[in-house]
């Protein structure tokens, strides 16, 4: 079963990454480009074959690692 | 307008930071993780407000910025 873990830094938390990609763009020509959020996504393939199992195994895994959910928020998607 | 660029590693491409998920998760317990594959999300908020151009915008930031086109994927997505 495949599931997308999307994990992005929290609304107001400073986001270093995505500010020079803003300042890339723009010295690339890009204008307009009013904010960037930089984030990760991890598709995860697990043998788990019930959805809502699979579901609850990967925001466990998302709180225990692959988010930092002081500064970071994920979602959780089947795919 | 905003758009979500994400990025991930071409199929067959090894991808490093996906497998030490992968064995770091095995290492925290969790059972049957058959794959990770690991890519990045950005959330642009673009002044341009033609959901078109807007997405021809998006594509050429991912070709010319965002992806390393020889070794990933990007699909752009209006949000």
């Amino acid at each position: 079963m495949k599931i997308k873990v999307t994990v992005m830094p929290k609304p107001g938390v400073l986001d270093p990454q995505g500010r020079a990609i803003q300042q890339a763009l723009g010295s690339l020509g890009f204008a307009g480009v009013q904010e960037v959020r930089a984030g990760k996504v991890l598709l995860l393939d697990l043998a788990e074959t019930d959805p809502a199992a699979a579901r609850a195994t990967a925001e466990a895994m998302a709180r225990q690692l692959l988010a930092n959910t002081v500064i970071e928020s994920f979602s959780v998607e089947l795919v």
